[in-house]
């Protein structure tokens, strides 16, 4: 832990044998200005956290609590690495007007109870909560995020995709019936788990497509499109798995309104003063490597001269700008420290 | 080699230490029809096939020839698996009247050279040949192959991409300013070269674009298409690298003029007698790795009901149905054999 | 099936879902004097086999039947591809006299029954057939296998270990207590199972120990490498993940008693007529992408003038040589067909 | 940079576009008491770093320099990640008393200038230099680092293989004679070089050998393993090129003198207060990801009671403690540093 300082903030984890909590983790324990106070895993509680991750040995001394631990309660800051329709039955317990949570999982990212019910299968169980979360997309809601104590953040595909919608809807100059999101992913995305489609054998050399008839994100990316363009939006959206560990690759197809606007130039003023949006200009920068283990979305934009077919290209680390990164940047943001701290590493590279 | 037979075909592989060149090889000691006759290598010449590619000792027991052997004279057909901007110059020597030529490069399969010119950089050295050339897309152009004594091989990507849309524009079933093939490749299609950008440290674990400007399939691409559809039709066309050997995913994007057509069974009719062709009907079918080493092209119909939006997903091996086994499929049917011959092989799987 | 001829075998496999299973379907639909009988699958009983294995798709239009099928009992040769403790429970009852059966599980690979349960933790439930199974190594124990109704197919370590030692043990070569065998293998070799340590995410990008305080093979090889010394033999085996799906690399080091003997031609006469062994002379030949979906075991010694020091590289795929390929080069010598049938193919490359 | 301080460290890097040199950049972008004063590329001068490492972007803002920069003359510590046969001709102009440089090729490392003729294939050019030297490995050698104004920093296969054997020679608990190493790299380790058999599509899938008639670091190990044993040693070093990116696993066999010492508590008393070598326990955590990125070197010894076969595991990242990370270790030492400054990261996992 670097943090000793007394004034650190006191962090609490729920669920971090995940790939989001360990990169959670991983990114704390170089961060200046907290201290993890607790950490819970219902399947490993009461083992060293360095048994489970070797990775992290030298760094931490912490054992896991059990997700209901009482040391929860005096965290100034609580991250929910959980699965789905988990952190819905605990946060609001939790939520007493001191502790600030950041929601690393679904529940509080659609805004409508129905539709959650819709895409995960039960009943939301804190419905009254849904207005009070923010949607944890820095480059959007800056401003709420600072001043909320219920974050939302937002899932991996999602963020990649919207950073690289937004700009155009937010200026209405696509054609809103006309989007494409090609996304292709590595296997991180399906999570720390045992299944047999995610084993090395399945998927190394080949690559698939998945749930192509509705995949839990699109309603979440819906729902933001359309705040942002101020009407309804579908989306085409198709994901595929890619023999990769890291990395969330989004070829996003419009048309334009007219065809006459620089969109490279309008995106590099939208996300001028965005830390962690990089606009590149050649193809060559825009390699999923160049962003692993990293916070940044790196953005091409393609736009043809006369054409108003435009193709726009969104990367991101799904763990950390997708995941474990963002919900960092969030709690920055949320305590008035430096966007940036303890998300600043160049890229592993090769 | 399998073949004793006198009279087995003849045959001659000029350039064949490229990766279309030793899938030829691999294919071809299978067949029953046919023996090689000469097999040429610039880099090579002189050294026993086996050194170079130590997965065929115990196959054929030959050595590389110079690519001017006066051996190529005595075949029945030869393979060019040559760069571009090769096999123009030696074609018109060869075709005499009794050797058949199937051409794995680019060099015969755009029918203006005017456009090749543009898109390869060099005058067409054999201009008088392009109308002769017959594009060898068995599914389209079957009849005409069967009588060639000229096959142009297609491209990787044309030959998933044109399966994948082609009964589409034959119905004018599309709107055809909605194209978009969004499409993925194992590294084997960059070629067997020395590049530091295929090399494992660079590719392993990332995914990129590249040629988005332009790549060189897309006129090929576009010229079949609008002869499918008897009008001009243009395409988005964005490649992408994938980090495996083989293998491409070609997800199709395009809006349909009407909506009330089942296009899964519309395909099905249309690629019914088809033996390398397979729709299937669920996601968990259509991963590279099923047609890995084979001949075959499996494709996807995504439909919606009521929505006007589709999306078709084509896969296929590059080096099989992409390069050398599609060559085999039209020497099968130039030379009236089964056209499964050689060429009938469970995927390897895992 | 490639097989109509009413003289065919008929094959029945039992627990065809795991990666032996599906291994042996691949090679069989292709061996000309074989027909599938009854295919059968606890977990998939009722599925058609390629709605599981799409690569099968074409191939053979065939359900899973279940464990105690009576078509069992119509068999000419049974395989069985189940987890160890499995087939030692069925075998009694089908072995009567008319069919045979090859057993790719380790249920009768050790001839101690007191070994046995102390390596796999149960008693052995048919301890009486322990004697009158013969050992699978075509190499070692052709003629008895010819004659066999029962044969233990070897364990994928064991037989590349094993013919990498085999003729240095043979000829009393080397000092018996200096065997060291540090052994590599892909992941197929853990099996078609939902294991988190198995999944891309741990796999991709690392290289792991395993089972070193003692792996269930490493009595299956010191009872057969004893066998063949007359004597005792120890052996230090160090097993390794490797981030790969095929093959398995066995650096075999061991001192030789005398340094004036040409090992490499040694191996080369004592394995001249086997069809499946490649004795190389260069290190260029001894990768496992030579053998991928193969039956072949390359080798290739390495030996210092004046030093007493050997070292010996064999390689092989995991799931052909190592299991299901040698099964079926077993029924082949059992018989009396070429021993090659079925297994005849090159390596694809790349 | 992070470094704004005047009192920083000048560093210059010679050759930084190798993977030893992008290594060096971004660990060094992190360093507290250092900033990058002269980066060299013979191929790429003029170039700004960031478009040829655009994981960079956002954390230096430099051209590369041609290799003959006067600004080398300023710097306090100057890194030479060149190519061996280059640093021995630069090195002597540049040592001037006042700049101590750190050389990550081989050109200081063998002592004999016969020797470095022998395995490099030319004339030492300045082997006056030769003694003045000190090995960087810091874990046998700190205090003399500490006075060195030249280090050669360790290769990587001798960075793992030595820090395994040396407490064994050290103490004289093994047969000199029996050394085996049997020694694993990721690809990395080949450099960023346009190589065909570097290829993804060459190496995905495939474990070779190479090398194996005699590398490089053979005399190396060679010499440091004599220096400490106090006798000659030679040693058996098999290469194999595993397909990963980074990381060695080096698995060390040997024989025991005497039974009855406990070895892993031998070691752990040896590596007591080493920063960067952490002896476990359990062969879970010995997995190459679990160091990938970072300064990390794990061992771990497998002794069987009774018996004098010792096994020991010992893993690192080969750009790192392999190379990169070392010599900021070394230059740590060398300057009075903390030895951990710039290299305290956890391993991204997964």
């Amino acid at each position: 832990m670097v943090c000793v300082d007394q004034q650190c903030l006191k962090i609490g984890i729920v669920g971090a044998t995940g790939y989001t909590g360990v990169e959670l983790l991983r990114l704390l324990v170089g961060h200046q200005k907290v201290m993890l106070h607790v950490v819970t895993s219902d399947t490993e509680k009461g083992k060293h956290i360095t048994d489970v991750f070797p990775n992290l040995s030298g760094f931490l001394d912490m054992q896991f609590s059990a997700h209901d631990s009482p040391l929860l309660h005096e965290c100034d800051v609580i991250f929910f690495a959980t699965p789905h329709a988990t952190s819905m039955y605990k946060i609001p317990k939790l939520l007493d007007g001191q502790i600030k949570i950041i929601d690393l999982s679904a529940d509080f990212r659609l805004q409508d109870p129905a539709q959650w019910k819709h895409w995960y299968g039960v009943e939301h169980a804190a419905p009254e909560l849904l207005e009070r979360a923010v949607y944890g997309l820095p480059e959007m809601n800056r401003q709420q995020i600072a001043k909320a104590d219920l974050v939302a953040n937002p899932g991996c595909y999602p963020t990649a995709i919207l950073l690289g919608f937004l700009p155009l809807l937010e200026k209405n100059y696509v054609a809103i019936d006309s989007l494409i999101a090609d996304a292709k992913s590595g296997c991180s995305g399906a999570g720390r788990k045992a299944v047999l489609n995610n084993t090395f054998s399945e998927i190394s050399g080949s690559l698939s497509a998945y749930s192509i008839s509705g995949h839990r994100h699109l309603p979440e990316i819906c729902q933001v499109l359309s705040q942002s363009a101020k009407q309804a939006i579908d989306l085409t959206f198709t994901p595929h798995l890619i023999p990769m560990v890291r990395g969330i690759f989004a070829t996003l197809y419009s048309q334009l309104n007219q065809v006459d606007i620089d969109i490279t130039d309008m995106y590099q003023k939208r996300y001028n003063d965005e830390p962690f949006i990089d606009i590149v200009n050649t193809v060559e920068k825009i390699s999923t490597s160049s962003v692993y283990g990293t916070n940044m979305c790196r953005i091409l934009v393609k736009q043809t001269h006369d054409s108003n077919k435009l193709t726009v290209m969104s990367i991101i680390d799904n763990l950390v700008k997708g995941a474990a990164g963002q919900a960092i940047q969030n709690m920055n943001i949320m305590f008035g420290f430096c966007e940036e701290m303890g998300l600043k590493h160049p890229a592993i590279y090769p």
